[in-house]
């Protein structure tokens, strides 16, 4: 049941309900207020996917003024009251089946009016709100400050058939997502943009084509630049994946990223049986950590590597608590070697970094000969070096791994991105991969979780929404 | 026919021939004197695969003093009169069918008096030196310094049922002969040893059991340590491979490392089809030549990367002659940056790196997303840089390649080592691939090869046996 307004029938609006509501949009679609509408409904900037709904709303008023006797597109603020969108809303507005009657009575008379006039009371302003606009944080520019980025409120574009609209619960704030706004990540969404890469969702609507979800699943974006850093959402099915409710919701929010990625390094790069050993830096990271109980799992062994700090012992304690089996400063690497941990185990066929320099150097150098050292990062922004004869003599391989190009080129079968996100779920569920420790900020102080994640990325902040 | 002989049947020599030959073993088996054979018969030192054959002669003289009246095991010096051994000797001493028929009688008789004396012609001495003992070029430390290097007399073991026994033709100084010597070669022989490590030669007899060689062939060794710089050998069949006669003496000589390199590295790591490209330094080097040849012959372009120097267009167009499509130097690609080349080709997915530091950097960010850098050599002895983003957001591959450790993880399958050897000797065949410009260097002046070897890697030195 969709309202296809034609102009031809549009006449002022009644105002006959005007005692009990709020006037959300007074404006009519009589011909000379038509550029006023147009003006008034449009986002005074369009983030993230925004424009193209919102250009095609803008073109159809402009249709309307030139052409007003002829039937136009589907409007996207019409359709608000098409059968999928309003039936929601309307449960949402009316208490009982006497006020649904009604609600749906001035729904379609205002359709049937051809006018964009809500009146309706202060309980339906806020769902109208909820249903077509969202909260955002949006930087308009590529910045390293952090004031830049503000709180906006973003109209959402209706539920078509294949798309879906969800409520988002939390967003971590990761590292790239900074450097992402600072402009100098590898992939950049077109300013304006909403920030965050990572999060969980709920499904509260769906179209009807949609099959994978359903309303009330939790879900989390497939890409990045999906802007998670919003109260709500509307995108077609296969931007999203579904994920169990049975893990924690800050483990749903952190999943798709750090536990994956250490999931993969684990995975694609070396045979490793149970016994082997896998070497790393940056062990405290999200991803070390994830690495660390993954690779327990596993029944691998490994060996981390960690900065030397005033707290260190309590930090060994915590990686071992978690399934570490040496723990070890760069301080100790450089001076004494590894000597003593390879009569215990054999050397590393396996090493990740996400350090680069003097850090990378360590893994690199204490590799099995045919080893692999993955990098994932390079946190102390120096290159590594590499003799040649790492790579000729001791047959050494270097990679790179980043999970977004990973998921990226498995975009068109899903089956590999779910079987992983089960698996790392599966050891979530187990108990074997806890989730982080993370700093739970609300929403509307992003601003904090930010600040602190600029200053330092040993606290994982997660935005809740 | 093989002439075992028994202790039992010793009896003092008769000298009967006394006045037509030279002496040169002229002890008899008598017990007291058995130990004075055995000082004068064992080698002052035992380097290549000596110590074994002449270990096992000298037991069974000690063998003898104990026990005379024990048949013992076959003596190496008694099995020079086998058939196989015996009779290229003999057709070499003797003129005629009937000086032929003398030969066999002296033979025969040394023989059944069961004694090592054997008294020949001045021509008898030479060819039997020539049989049983080789020039070799031997090191007996390892040291930057040539002058510790010395041509040495080195007794050959006989040739067993396996064994084959080879004149060595031509043998290239590379540089990793001078590393190995040095001692800073991942691999080295136990001193002392021979030095030299490619090289052909020509096979002078076979082994009963020998089926892949025949006398005539010429032959490569296959594994590094064999010791090239001898004017003969004896080896295991396994130890040699065939190459076609129909190819340069020179080409024959070094065709198993740089144009194996260059081949191998083009073939294994990334799937290139005509019109891909290929970005290289050391351009001029022994493999840069070969890579350029080989390229230009699978329809490769190939980016030359050289250092700039006086003859800098001799160099260019030298390159270019040999199918070089384009050559640039090091200050070119860093000042302007290669984006006209990238105009006209792809950009290259495979890199080949023999110089590290800066010039690695090069190959390296000239690159295409996913592409692959092999390194095989690290001539500027300064690390490769290597920028995290490289590997994780442009997905490049770092790899090293080194020649001798693919052919020893292939020993056991010949047909994979053929099979290459037989696609380079094409080539060279096909007149694709030319000789390296060699200089030719008569084996006793193999200081003047070396020594120029040490102080440039830039003209290849064959030492002509």
């Amino acid at each position: 049941m969709t309202f296809r307004i034609s102009y031809k029938r549009m006449r002022p609006a009644t105002h006959e309900d005007s005692e009990d509501s709020d006037l959300l949009y007074s404006k009519n679609s009589s011909v000379d207020e038509s550029t006023d509408i147009q003006d008034d409904i449009r986002p005074k900037h369009t983030p993230f996917a925004m424009s193209e709904q919102h250009s095609t709303c803008a073109t159809t008023f402009k249709r309307a003024k030139n052409t007003r006797d002829v039937d136009c597109e589907p409007n996207p603020l019409y359709e608000t009251f098409s059968a999928n969108a309003s039936q929601p809303l309307i449960s949402q507005l009316a208490d009982s089946r006497r006020e649904r009657v009604m609600w749906i009575r001035r729904l379609l008379s205002a359709g049937r009016d051809g006018t964009v006039l809500l009146r309706v009371r202060q309980r339906c302003s806020t769902v109208w709100r909820e249903t077509h606009r969202c909260s955002a944080v949006v930087y308009r520019e590529h910045s390293h400050d952090i004031d830049t980025l503000r709180m906006e409120m973003l109209p959402l574009p209706p539920v078509k058939d294949g798309s879906v609209r969800i409520r988002m619960l939390a967003a971590p704030v990761n590292p790239a997502d900074l450097n992402m706004i600072q402009g100098s990540y590898p992939i950049l969404c077109p300013v304006p943009a909403v920030g965050g890469n990572e999060g969980v969702g709920e499904v509260l609507e769906v179209g009807s084509d949609v099959t994978s979800l359903r309303p009330g699943d939790w879900v989390v974006p497939v890409d990045a630049g999906f802007g998670t850093w919003r109260t709500g959402a509307v995108c077609e099915e296969d931007e999203l994946m579904s994920v169990p409710k049975d893990i924690s919701l800050l483990g749903a929010a952190t999943v798709f990223v750090n536990p994956c990625t250490a999931y993969r390094m684990l995975s694609d790069f070396q045979t490793l049986a149970p016994g082997c050993t896998v070497i790393q830096n940056a062990s405290n990271s999200a991803v070390g950590q994830a690495v660390v109980q993954i690779a327990a799992a596993l029944g691998l062994k490994t060996i981390n590597i960690i900065r030397d700090r005033p707290n260190c012992a309590e930090l060994v304690d915590e990686l071992q608590s978690l399934g570490a089996d040496y723990v070890v400063t760069e301080e100790e690497v450089m001076s004494s070697g590894l000597h003593r941990v390879f009569e215990e185990v054999p050397k590393p066929k396996l090493g990740l970094n996400c350090v680069g320099g003097l850090s990378g150097g360590l893994v690199l150098s204490n590799l099995d000969y045919g080893g692999t050292m993955v990098t994932y990062g390079g946190m102390a922004k120096r290159p590594l070096q590499i003799p040649a004869k790492s790579l000729i003599f001791r047959d050494v391989t270097l990679k790179g791994f980043w999970l977004t190009q990973w998921k990226r080129h498995r975009k068109e079968d899903k089956a590999q991105l779910k079987a992983m996100l089960d698996a790392v779920c599966d050891l979530m569920r187990a108990g074997q991969l806890s989730t982080p420790h993370c700093v739970q900020t609300p929403f509307q102080q992003y601003t904090h979780a930010l600040r602190a994640t600029v200053q330092s990325h040993r606290r994982k902040h997660v935005l809740i929404m």
